[in-house]
């Protein structure tokens, strides 16, 4: 029991560093990435998405395209719907629950968006930035 | 011969008629339609449109459903790119060649994007209307 307490403790150190050096990753400039779309509810909702990352490589990495299709799905799915990337890009009166970063992912309610990218960060080794969207509902105003 | 010139008039009358009725058409109210999205270049262009018509059922059709995709193609595709669907919604000094419904199709330049709407108008016997289109390329400022 004792070396599954020391296991458990190094793995603990190991996902600080990570997310520690996926701080350290989010000033990297990210000029690389994917456009990837979501067609929900037979055409009746859609989203296009911009997610960038820091070189072709990882843009054409299945585990990236995932994600990013994933990201859109929650745009696509969440009520309410996102209508900023980061509280930051929105009017300080406005909730954070319409901010995409601040949002429980719509699959996995106990991670935000933004630890979503956070982890992937760490994962994949690379800056990650969701960049923009833009949701359609069909004949919303 | 001469009945194959009453063949062509008779189609000649059939198809201005046709086209006539698409103008009658053309102010009837559209609530129903399709998101459709495009992605192009390897995920590097992405285009998400919406086109309204009538009724579910013509929404349903795979005819529409591929003219929402072939516009979808043309906006990811041409140069340069449309940024305005119709010229009334551009400013008055900005060139035609960026308004979507004044521009040539892509796969075929003898007619445009507005003769192909009017067309499918004719053949299809409801209201359709390009309302809105987003496109994006990675990395764009």
């Amino acid at each position: 029991m004792q070396s599954n307490g020391h296991i458990e403790q190094a793995i603990g150190l190991l996902r600080q560093k990570g997310l520690a050096q996926a701080g350290k990753k989010a000033d990297r400039v990210t000029e690389q990435g994917a456009i990837c779309s979501y067609i929900h509810s037979g055409g009746r909702v859609g989203v296009l998405i911009e997610i960038n990352c820091e070189t072709d490589f990882v843009a054409r990495n299945e585990e990236f395209q995932t994600f990013a299709r994933e990201i859109a799905l929650h745009i696509a799915g969440s009520v309410p719907s996102p209508q900023y990337v980061r509280k930051e890009d929105a009017p300080t009166d406005v909730a954070n629950e319409i901010c995409l970063m601040e949002m429980p992912f719509i699959k996995d309610p106990s991670v935000t968006i933004g630890d979503m990218v956070t982890q992937k960060i760490a994962k994949m080794g690379e800056n990650i930035v969701i960049r923009r969207f833009t949701r359609y509902q069909l004949g919303e105003a």
